[in-house]
């Protein structure tokens, strides 16, 4: 996509850290303001999550659900765009029985804190209903008992708070909203023997997506009220609430990243997309040394260029611990040789956020040579000890590359050396290959 | 998607080099059999691909069929999807006149032979109306005009030949076919106030999707006849030929990969099956010495596990040759030290196969030493001797990389090393990455 790269706008919302154990809000909906940080809600809700799927239409055997974008499954990605949202209170999972050992595995070792799981039933209605029912139950303290449901598919991991925010407020006012989006193509109706009979004027119609919001009320009776035709065969929970509630549901436009993951293609789009949000920063750390300033000044400009933000710092004592606590990846320098302490400083002030918990980190230790020949001879030491650091800190997800330039004295060969840190920094930070870990490679 | 990789079918085509100019075959058309390379049609095919879109849902600047994979425009990989099959004759590109030299550029740098440039006009049906009449001009020679004509989109690069069968002869036939899929989402239709006034059932509908097909006469007849409105505002050919010429059209579900590119994260899912059908197989050229047979014989297991298949051969003269004509990579082994002629034969006969003009080439060096001081001294000179020479053969795009192991005498550490350069092997072929060429890299 190399053409494209720098026209792209970025549709994507930006998986973060879960957010702390969601304390329920009290102060009021900012009701007139449309930032999503700003949002809050005065009323309890809670999520479904039916996960029951097989992964049929991916053409793979494991379900599409469980499937690992950098060493964590799709799932575990979805439930993060809820649990980083302070309104959301319980996150309701419903599994099938054959899955149930691998989810609790995974809300373990990726520290879900929101999520209850739930046996799903034999369709996906009869596991929706499950989960709602579960929210209803009598040991459900009052206070958690929500006032709205937002269910959503397990699938669909880049649903932002700010439309989930708007499906609430919606759900609230009307009993019903869903997500729609327009269709990408014509829908037309078939004969039943395989022939065309009619074709839908596609400006009336839309696609029903997720996430869909009910009030509790809502969505329990039509439950009730429904048929065990509609268990059976039934896909759209909104057509059930205004079949058995008289709910016509708000429709709102969400935006393309809703998309729900279906085909083997979905799969490397959705890692692309999780790629290039952990890909948009790097923080450079100087050590406060003058060539190392230098170089981070040059290769700002050069990163630049390359989609990247380029923050430049001496170290990352004080204020600038901050860095550790975001998606940013880190370039250390050393000057004429590889001091370890510098680099393990930074990988140990990592390691205690313990960040490498959701994504892979990368690491870049650049050595800036000053070119004379004893320097070049010294080279040949410090692969090994590189491989070595890497293969350690590798086993708690972070990432450890080198690279290697030497300071030239004419000022094009300088701006060549710095253009290719640049580039292979970015490689590097882009394609987060376990494969090439510990390697030095040489601007 | 690490977890998933071993257990994926494979459901894209694989695209390969253009066919030779197709001369029309004139055998009968195998109807009884279904496999695609058997399949030749008995009568001519000719195809109009409306590529004047704006792209303006993926969220660029540059329309989508422009965007580049790999070096390459999306429309040159769909031109070759037709190119390759040998029973098209014509492919009529239809351009909006602000890109007409851009695609006068494309057809030039990646010769394709089959292609006439057709000016577009203001909605997509005039487009194809457009490239409809080109094909029926009095100036064409007769044995050129098609029986059927292939209606496809510029944007669906996957389209396999088998599917083009399918949809010729059913248009023959029936006057009209076209490709449908199941709907992923349920379709509904919205109230003028943004509410839900009622869902569709889904498993009566269809989505339509390209490539279709019809019979000259039907497509010409259809294009005459309709109104000023349909031009507009149509946007279904199945719909004109029903409605205009009463043919119902027949409907053949297609596979996944008929899928249009039409937002960013398309893109991605592009790309990624364009490297994926790219990175299958490699061939390891031994040059017959006994170490490097025995490495062969050890990655050759080792890259299996990683999904790929190795070829091990001396060298690429005689018969071998013919591994230079299709979609393979390269390992070339040097013991002790790089013979820099033994690379140099790979990477000329590949330069004379011209190989590079439509996706770029890897090649990968290893150098297997034996592990004493004095092969690690000298080390020192190669990596500026292999940047060097993988610098010059970027410009043919050929991506040269090294690797480099110890062959160690304890049968774990061998084996640790000839894990790794498969690992690190698998990566450089898959992720391409223009930014590490020329890098010595150490298994």
């Amino acid at each position: 996509m190399e053409v494209c790269q720098t026209n792209m706008k970025n549709d994507d919302s930006e998986p973060q850290r879960p957010a702390h154990p969601g304390v329920f809000p009290t102060c009021k909906a900012g009701k007139s303001d449309h930032h999503p940080v700003l949002h809050t809600v005065d009323f309890p809700v809670s999520v479904v999550l039916p996960a029951g799927g097989t992964g049929e239409r991916t053409g793979l055997q494991t379900p599409k659900q469980f499937c690992s974008f950098l060493g964590r499954p799709l799932i575990s990605y979805t439930i993060q765009a809820f649990e980083r949202v302070p309104w959301i209170q319980i996150i309701v999972v419903v599994i099938a029985k054959e899955n149930m050992d691998l989810m609790m595995d995974i809300i373990q070792r990726f520290q879900h804190i929101k999520v209850r799981v739930v046996l799903g039933g034999s369709t996906r209605h009869r596991s929706i209903c499950n989960g709602v029912l579960a929210l209803g139950e009598e040991e459900t303290p009052a206070a958690d008992r929500p006032k709205v449901l937002i269910i959503h598919d397990a699938v669909r991991p880049f649903v932002d708070e700010d439309f989930l925010y708007q499906i609430a407020m919606a759900a609230k006012e009307q009993g019903a909203a869903g997500a729609i989006r327009p269709l990408v193509s014509t829908v037309i109706a078939t004969t039943s023997e395989g022939f065309l009979d009619h074709s839908l004027e596609r400006a009336k119609y839309r696609a029903s997506e997720m996430p869909q919001g009910f009030t509790y009320d809502v969505i329990y009776q039509a439950y009730q009220r429904c048929t065990e035709s509609d268990f059976d065969f039934g896909t759209e929970c909104l057509h059930l609430a205004l079949q058995y509630c008289g709910t016509n549901a708000k429709l709102i436009e969400g935006p393309p990243t809703l998309w729900k993951v279906t085909y083997k293609r979905d799969l490397a789009a959705a890692e692309s997309i999780i790629k290039e949000t952990l890909s948009q920063s790097a923080c450079f750390i100087t050590g406060g040394l003058t060539p190392a300033v230098r170089l981070a000044d040059a290769l700002q400009k050069a990163v630049g260029a390359l989609n990247m933000e380029l923050d430049v710092i001496p170290d990352l004592t004080g204020d600038n611990a901050r860095y550790l606590f975001k998606e940013w990846n880190f370039i250390q320098v050393s000057i004429n040789q590889f001091c370890p302490s510098e680099v393990e400083a930074v990988l140990g002030a990592l390691q205690a956020t313990n960040r490498g918990l959701l994504h892979p980190l990368v690491v870049i230790w650049v050595l800036l040579r000053n070119g004379d020949e004893l320097s070049i001879s010294s080279s040949a030491a410090e692969p090994p000890a590189i491989m070595d650091l890497a293969s350690t800190v590798k086993l708690q997800n972070v990432l450890l590359y080198g690279i290697q330039l030497h300071q030239s004295k004419d000022s094009e060969g300088w701006e060549r050396s710095v253009s290719r840190v640049a580039e292979i920094a970015s490689a590097l930070i882009r394609e987060r290959s376990p494969a090439l870990v510990g390697q030095l490679l040489q601007a």
